[in-house]
């Protein structure tokens, strides 16, 4: 039977176990990954009555030792989240009125389960957002390592996926430096964005009590209040879509990485090795040794792409809660789930790969040189277009060694060998928490 | 420990824990909705491969009544889908050669997991839409069964939500008819279209076998094959987002109904009333009773529009099996899960709720009737365009009992009043399985 | 200013420009794909209201002949669609009644601009399917005859982009054939099912009048009516999700085709070599020939999925006409447009290409034959998961000699080699219109 | 004839005008949006090479003056991009040596389109994400100032669209002013974010000259560079969608703006009245009036949504320019374009609009104080579950003299009725540019 907190005395027929089933779905299974930050949120909430004398010190103290024991029996696997209550929010105050009497009662006194949840969502999107920065700022930092030594390994560039100019390992790797550091950056930014307090706007109209928002704001390390009650749950989804935003940023950088590691294993570009442990085989083909895991890692932005189509064809609706507003939980974990998991395996592969250095030396060709060839020309003052079509009649003409001193050429010089790592590293450093 | 079937001898490095959670990830999980049809499909492959005689009657014989052992094993739990197996397809050899021995590795013979997997599919999603076209019949059988008491019930119409003609419930539950009439027979015409095998295709590229394709489609009830073994494999995400495409038209129109319900619920508008079990209390304001079924409902489509996003974005990849497919299954099985249920509980809504008759009388109001008057001039002489202009001139003009008489006028003269719902039940009748 | 047959007498303020700007936005534009369509159905319509006596003969036939005026005027672009016009639905009823007089204010009796989108959108939809299951069997018809003479080039086959086993250019084009020819059945069985006609519904309540609304679907070629008026209103978006939903199987079709070409013509792969006109050079690169039309058709399916996402996000709204109905418009037309405009450059591309022999042969290296070594050892009674391990063992032995065996032995018995090109050319030829 | 900067001397057969017509497609439509970027980023690169003496300061004087007279062509029309040009880009140059000769070859340099379109597109998204926080501000601005006149007329609050507690309509204004504060911050976040220079990367592999990169950035306003050449490219897309993240917010809140208000503005609530202007009538029904532009402002997140998922299924690529980067440009021009002209029409119909009194008050009913009520006896010590549990037993006997007190209590002793303008107002102020 539910434990149903707003079930009225003498109402008989009461929601069927089916219709339950639905309306609870998976909601209780997702509650477990909010309950550690509902937890802490109700014990700002209580300090918060206590200061305004609805709860008696004793009566606080009583009801922190409950939360924290809750925390402990949940952690340890004694109180389980599951179909008896209707969700994490009511399993509390169940819990806390079952081992408190009373008093437990008494800690919903002007909340809603609706902010309850708006700064549960806050606290989770804060945390993964963190974790997701490090993530990147840790990424940044073992390519900017592997830069250290591997920088001059030649390494054919690509547009349109034909062969270009002269490209190398440092190059690539210091790309995705910095597509990782923008992303750490954008991480913080958007964790400074929503890092406001909905406690205590009750069910989005406020309540007749002074609570002191403020301290319990500041409780949680909030740096601001979502001030008013009504966009307090307006903002749902709102703000978990920016969440997504800048994971979305991440996948879709880990994505090209995928890509460009999937077409490097190939036995025609043949530039990468990865380790064992990353590939598998074939349960028809014995001659096979496939990259599975870079073709799961490029398969996650979907995962993301798709909580955001999700969530945000939930939300066309007027002002104020409605219940609908309870399915955009599951995109928003099971993204962040999925997102957080991949680029650590994304790391490991990182950490793992191994070049090979004679199919990228054998990858420059005399004819991807003509750009340079034109640009000295134009250095001379020919018209760049004109040094274009001379270079171009020119492309089949200069031999191994014209490559040799060209590439190094390109390395002391400047341009695409000029790697400004320590700008990126600059950056970087900024962005580790 | 991995029990890995495409393992080579002497190989050192194994595929770490890490990785291997990844790459299985819910795969195994979401393999147990694949299971019974991959029992199924491998059933039919073992008598192919009786029947061109790689396997004897005796070995055929074993290896069916093991894959019936491992169907009633795992239905009543005592097989279990876990982290040991790769996948569900390696489960069931690994299974076999466990309890047969040598010819459990026999059933492997000439196919590949990628045709397993690929058949399974195709048994899934036959299933599923069957399923789905039932429930579409349901819902249009009893919407059609209340029109026999509740067609009369006058009901104010709306365009741009505001009151625009006299309807009724009539046309209102068989609009909604027709909506689930049109899915059944969309769920219809995409099972004929996907109900092809492409059981024999092995890992993209056929096999030196002469696998009797034919007969092994017809024994799983197929009624063609998917010819071309290259075909087998591209043609994975893109049947799959047809078979959402169907499941989304009914949760669209699952989530108009949904919106009607929740606006007539309101009090402002207070044509429906649901039964108790629909509706649940808040936790903060005693005098709420919500009808959160219907808000939840609402939510649904979003569930399969994010479904067919997250699809659809694995699928920019050149022909071939690739591990990315494996992403494929998720959304698949979630939409279909999320969506049946729904379903399911929009019947028993569809069935529950009733009507508030006075404020649907009350809702027509004399200026609705302007339009009936302009064709009435119209049908005159007068040109529309000047009736128009007379009527809209004249609106306030008609009193109740004006109302009444057009009303009756609008149901025994045709228009909106006549329900042509003899047409809409034979439709329906030839789409009941 | 704008002529709005809405406009009452003596009402002052009207909508002001830059209202009307965001209300009209490209819609003038879209309705110029949609004019003939409506001229087409208001001709049936004035047939209607001619058997039923609302029009006399010579006022019908004034009428008919007016609309073919305003459509050889439209055509030639002496009739325009501006900004004068609120939609090219009223500017019909306008230009009737400035060639006619009165009579053209007659031609919307028993009609709504509701229902003449409705009908329009249904007949420009059945126009677009049929179309686009034209260009599908064009591709296959296209693709089938290069079989003829390319069945029996070796081409490396692939899974997981890594070298797999044997396969044929026959192989490759009877796949992309056999994709084609589902999206044409697809085409086909969507085309039935939205073959039905709204008209007569006006509003989404029906009119007071008689309207033959069977033999004016009749006459327009529809098979079947959207019989209740709500739902002809209600479907709108849903049918086109499903029109879009065909077109983006293409699409995928496609963008799979696009990556073949796009790796095949890497200096790496070396398959495939494109004429000279799918080509372009780069602005800075002398070298540079690059394959810009494969990339810009592999981009395509992204307007597709966009407009399908943005289409549904329409949706989510009660029952009956809203005016977000009219930005369904957009996404659908630039979807088709963009769809069939690049599927007529696929057809050119793949009547274009040339194959590259010896590179092509080159790919088949030994160890990709071992797995028909194990399905021969597996055909002489060894357990085929032991016999697997032997070929893995072995996979280095076979000399070029023995490829060249195995690849005949491939295209005489059966499995890869096998082009059932006879049952896709039977399926293909059903779909022919 | 296309005039093509990259054609080679000798080279007979180009590109077909059918296969142009697709490659260049709406490109040199969408370029117009961008040349004025394109002409600016122009002149600070002529600035750039004269600085590393490529250019004398003659020719780059000529080469400054020529970018200016193309400009103000542009603008007046006497320059136009037609399909002549293969793009913006292409016809900067080719204008150029049209007007000044070789030195017009000259200012492609050390550049090439890859990176003019990346320096463009930043320009673009840097303007039109100003605009838009520009947008946000004014909207906060003028739903701030009605909370002075306002703030206290009493509004039904609503959970679920039920009834809920008495609300007022300065706690909606502030609400939805305090969303739009929350907009024009994430605007000015990510500008932040994404204002860098790619200009001076070439390719994609630098160049070997020695651009003055800092200095050309500066120029520009730029605050950093984007450091490494092959981010440069890799970045496109991704920071395209970070921008229209914001505007997603953004037109999120304006759909649920338009809600409340289609909702309002129904006979049924009856809270709202709109202009004349704001609304149109029936082409059938004389009787209507319809909030139109409410409906269609609804509908533009659509396009912005429809527009991320376009955007998002182009990304899936290997690192480098491809030409499928081409295709990011629609989404992103369409949906600014939409989005800004939607905020502007809710400006103006936030400034229009006005409040039915009457209505308002009357909504407000007895049973919708309970909350207040269980929180007063909260207030005594009672536990708040207990408080609950009682007031919602006495739910219906507060008189309408008690719900004028409850309101007036509401509004001075804080809760819902406290609006905190002065900590928005403030958040606001910092946000005005």
């Amino acid at each position: 039977m539910k434990d149903l907190i707003w079930k009225k005395e003498g109402k008989g027929e009461s929601t069927s176990a089916a219709i339950m089933a639905f309306l609870a779905g998976e909601d209780i299974e997702l509650d477990k990954e909010l309950l550690l930050f509902d937890i802490q949120a109700s014990a700002a909430h209580v300090n918060g009555l206590r200061q305004i004398n609805i709860l008696s010190d004793e009566e606080a103290t009583s009801l922190l030792g409950g939360l924290e024991r809750i925390e402990s029996d949940f952690c340890a696997g004694t109180k389980v989240l599951d179909s008896r209550y209707e969700d994490g929010h009511s399993a509390i105050e169940s819990w806390l009125t079952e081992m408190l009497g009373d008093v437990g009662g008494k800690i919903h006194t002007g909340r809603s389960r609706n902010d309850q949840v708006a700064v549960a969502l806050r606290l989770y999107m804060r945390d993964r957002l963190r974790k997701l920065q490090q993530c990147c700022t840790d990424i940044a930092t073992l390519l900017l390592e592997r830069v250290k030594t591997e920088a001059d390994l030649p390494l054919s560039g690509y547009t349109h996926l034909q062969a270009a100019m002269p490209s190398s390992a440092g190059l690539w790797l210091t790309g995705h430096a910095e597509a990782f550091i923008d992303n750490a950056e954008l991480a913080m930014l958007t964790t400074k964005w929503l890092d406001a307090s909905p406690l205590g706007t009750a069910s989005g109209f406020g309540v007749n009590l002074d609570l002191p928002r403020y301290e319990v704001a500041n409780e949680l390390g909030f740096s601001r209040l979502v001030v008013n009650p009504q966009y307090a749950q307006n903002a749902r989804g709102k703000i978990e879509l920016q969440a997504l935003s800048v994971l979305s940023a991440c996948t879709l950088d880990l994505r090209r990485l995928a890509w460009d590691f999937s077409l490097f294993t190939t036995r025609e570009f043949g530039f990468v090795k990865l380790p064992e442990q990353f590939c598998t085989g074939s349960s028809i083909m014995p001659n096979k040794n496939n990259p599975d895991t870079v073709e799961l890692l490029r398969a996650v932005h979907a995962v993301v792409q798709g909580a955001q189509t999700e969530l945000a064809a939930v939300l066309s609706l007027p002002s104020g809660y409605q219940r609908d507003l309870q399915a955009t939980k599951p995109p928003l974990i099971r993204a962040f789930d999925k997102g957080l998991q991949a680029l650590l395996v994304l790391t490991e592969l990182l950490g793992g790969f191994s070049w090979c250095k004679e199919r990228m030396q054998a990858s420059i060709t005399p004819e991807m040189l003509a750009t340079d060839r034109a640009q000295d020309l134009a250095r001379t003052g020919v018209p760049f277009r004109k040094a274009y079509k001379k270079a171009a009649a020119q492309v089949q003409e200069t031999g191994v060694d014209g490559i040799a001193a060209s590439l190094e050429n390109r390395v002391s010089v400047g341009g695409c060998g000029r790697l400004e790592t320590g700008m990126l590293q600059a950056r970087l450093n900024d962005l580790k928490n």
